[in-house]
C-alpha cells in the first residue's frame, strides 16, 4: 500500500469517528498489507488506527506474512482467537469505536467481536467498502500486472485458435487453457475457465463437461490468467467452420456490435448504469434484450469480480473513475438452442479508453 | 437430499421453534438441493419449512438449477433481491420466525433480511451447523464419489513418482498434477496443489513457485482431485535421491510415525481432540511438537475442509461419527530449513477404519 493510501484511509477513519478499522476481506487485506493471500478461512485480519497498523494471522501463515507485509506489526493470537486479541489491543490503546467491513464479516464473527467489546468498544458496521473503492483506481504498477495477465490470456487464445479441433471435449479445452497459461508464466487461473459448446452455451456459467465440440456450432470460451495476484478476463465465441444456421452468425454479430457500441461510448465519468445501457440498448435494437440476463461488466484486479459495476442495478450517481480496468461483456443466451458472449478488458484513462484485450473477434475458425 | 434428511431437518426446525430455515452456505445448498454450485456471490438460497422447499436463484443459474434441484420450488427474484422475496413469502405463509446460518451469512446480508422482516418475522441467528453435521456422515453414494476422487489422486501420485525430476519447477509439478487429474476423469482440483521444496517446505501453505527441485531435499506435495463435487486430499513428502542431511530422514520418519500412530488409535466415537493428541503426542516424543503448527485433520466431502475437526481446539465431547471421512496429516515445519507432511484420507466405520489413500509412503524416489 502506498503512503498516500495509508493517509487517505486514516483521514476516512477519522471522518467516520472511528478509533480503528478492522479489515477482513481477503483482497483488501492483500492490497493494504502486500501479503498476497486469498484464504477466507480466518487466515488473518488487519487493524488500522491513526498510529498503528496491525496484522493478525495464524502460525501457519506467520512466516510468509511477516516477509511480505512490510510495515505491519504482526500479532499471532493463540488458536485464531482474533476477537479476544482485538479486545486486548483495544483496551491497551483505549479504542472506543472500532468499525468493521459489514459486507465481508460473517454474522457469527461479528457476534464474537461484539461480545468481546461489550465493556470496551462499540463495534460498528461500515457498509461503505472504502478499500474496494481505492482498489478501483489502479496504480501504474497494478496496470502493468493486469496488462501482463491479459497478454497471457491473449496469447493463450492465439494458441487455442490453431489447437482446438472438432471432437475434443469442453474439458480438454479447459485443461489446455490452464496448461498454456502456466507455460506462459501465469500463477494460475483467475477463475475456472468456461468452455460452453452448442446448447450448453445457453447457460452463462456452464461448467466444461464431456460434450464433444462439433463443427458449425457456437463455442463460448471465457478465461483469464492470474499474474502476481491480478486477474485477466476475456471471452470469445468461435465456430469451427461456418455456423450451421445463419441465425447463429446474426446473433453473434449483434452481441459483438453491442460490445463495440459500449466501448465506443465508454469513458471515465460515465455511470456504470449508463455504461450498461450502451450494450443493453444495442441488443434491444436487435430484439435480443430479453436474452441478455446479466450485467455488462465489472472491475478486475486482485479479484476477478470487483468494482466498479457496469450494471442496470448500479446507482445513477456512481461514476466510473479514471484508472479503473473493467470488462465489457454482453451476451445472449437462448435456452435449448445456443449462446454467445464476447468480452474485452478496458482501461479508463483521462483522455479516453484503452482496450487492453488484443484478441481478434472473428467468429469462424476455418477447419 | 434423501427423504430421511428432509425429515430430520424438519424435526430440527420444529425443535428450534422456527417456521422456516434459511440456507446460504454453498455446499449446504448443494447437499440439500442436488444443485452442485459453489458460487458464494449470491448464486442462490434455500428456504425450508414444514411444508415447503424453496430455491431462489438468479436468471444466470435458473436453467441449471431447475434441472438439478428436483423437488424444489424455484423463485427467481428480480436483481438478486432475495431478502424482499423472502419477506413476501413469509407474509404469504405466515412465517413469524426464520432462522439463518450465522456462520455463513454476511453481516450486511443479515441486516437486509432483518430490515425486511421488521414487521413480519424475527430473523434468528443459528450457530449450530445442522446441515454441516448431516454432511459429516457420508452416504454410500457419497463414499463412492470420495473413493473415486481419492483414487484419482493416488493414480496421479503414482504418475508423479516416475515423472518428477531434478530441475523442474514447483509450478511445473503443480501443472502436471492438474493435467493428470483431468486426464484421469477429475472435474478439477479440490484445491490449489501445494508443491513445496527445500526451505519452502517450512511454510505449510506455500504456493508453488519458480524454485527448481533439487536432489536430496524434501519436497512436500499436497493435492486432491475433485470428482462430481467431492474432494480428495493427500500429502506425501518425497526426496529425489537420498536426503542430503540424515536429520531430514529422521524428521520425516517421525512425522510418518505420527500419522501411523494416529491411524492406529483412530475410531468412530473418539473425540476430535483425542484424535489430534494421538499425532501430537507422537511428535512430542520425538521432541518435534513445537514445529507442529496446525491441526491433525478435518473432514472432506463437498468441501476440502469440513467437519469433523481433529484438533486440539475441538471440544472434548464432540465425537467423530461413523461414516465420517477425515484426513490425518501431521507435519513438521522448521523455518529456514525444511518441512514435511504426510496425509491420508480415512473412513470411520462401525468396526474400525478404512484407510482410503493407497499411495506408498517411501521418502526416497531413487534417481
Amino acid at each position: 500500500m502506498s503512503q498516500e493510501n495509508v493517509t487517505q484511509l486514516r483521514v476516512w477513519i477519522q471522518e467516520q469517528g472511528l478509533d480503528a478499522f478492522l479489515i477482513v476481506q481477503p483482497q483488501n487485506r492483500s492490497y493494504l498489507s502486500g501479503w498476497l493471500n486469498d484464504d477466507v478461512e480466518g487466515a488473518g485480519i488487519l487493524l488500522i488506527s491513526q498510529t498503528q497498523r496491525v496484522l493478525m494471522t495464524t502460525p501457519i501463515y506467520k512466516e510468509v506474512a511477516l516477509s511480505e507485509a512490510s510495515g505491519w506489526e504482526a500479532i499471532i493470537p493463540a488458536a485464531r482467537e482474533y476477537a479476544s486479541a482485538v479486545g486486548t489491543l483495544a483496551q491497551q490503546q483505549g479504542w472506543k469505536k472500532i468499525g468493521f467491513e459489514s459486507t465481508a464479516l460473517l454474522y457469527s464473527e461479528y457476534a464474537k467481536y461484539h461480545k468481546v467489546g461489550e465493556s470496551v468498544y462499540e463495534f460498528l458496521p461500515i457498509e461503505e467498502d472504502i478499500i474496494g473503492k481505492m482498489r478501483q483506481v489502479k496504480s501504474l504498477d497494478e496496470i502493468e500486472l493486469l496488462k501482463r495477465a491479459i497478454a497471457i490470456t491473449d496469447q493463450t487464445f492465439t494458441h487455442l485458435c490453431s489447437w482446438i479441433q472438432v471432437g475434443m471435449t469442453e474439458k480438454e479445452v479447459a485443461m489446455e487453457i490452464a496448461r498454456k497459461m502456466a507455460e506462459l508464466g501465469a500463477d494460475g487461473l483467475a477463475f475456472e475457465s468456461i468452455v460452453a459448446s452448442g446448447s450448453n452455451g445457453s447457460m452463462p456459467h456452464a461448467e466444461p463437461g464431456s460434450r464433444k465440440l462439433q463443427g458449425g456450432e457456437l463455442i463460448t470460451i471465457d478465461m483469464g490468467a492470474r499474474y502476481k495476484g491480478y486477474c485477466g478476463d476475456m471471452t470469445r465465441t468461435v465456430c469451427l467452420g461456418e455456423p450451421s444456421e445463419p441465425r447463429m452468425r446474426e446473433v453473434y454479430e449483434a452481441v459483438l456490435h453491442a460490445m463495440k457500441t459500449c466501448e465506443a461510448g465508454l469513458h471515465a465519468g460515465i455511470s456504470g448504469k449508463a455504461a450498461d445501457a450502451l450494450a443493453r440498448n444495442a441488443l434491444a435494437e436487435s430484439n435480443l434484450a430479453e436474452y441478455y440476463v446479466h450485467s455488462t461488466g465489472h472491475g478486475v484486479g486482485l479479484q476477478i469480480h470487483e468494482g466498479p459495476n457496469l450494471s442496470a442495478r448500479a446507482p445513477e450517481d456512481v461514476l466510473l473513475p479514471v484508472g479503473a480496468v473493467v470488462t465489457v461483456e454482453p451476451g445472449v443466451y437462448i435456452p435449448g438452442w445456443t449462446g454467445t458472449r464476447v468480452e474485452d478488458c478496458v482501461l479508463l484513462k483521462e483522455d479516453g479508453i484503452e482496450v487492453l484485450t488484443q484478441s481478434p473477434t472473428d467468429l469462424v475458425l476455418p477447419r
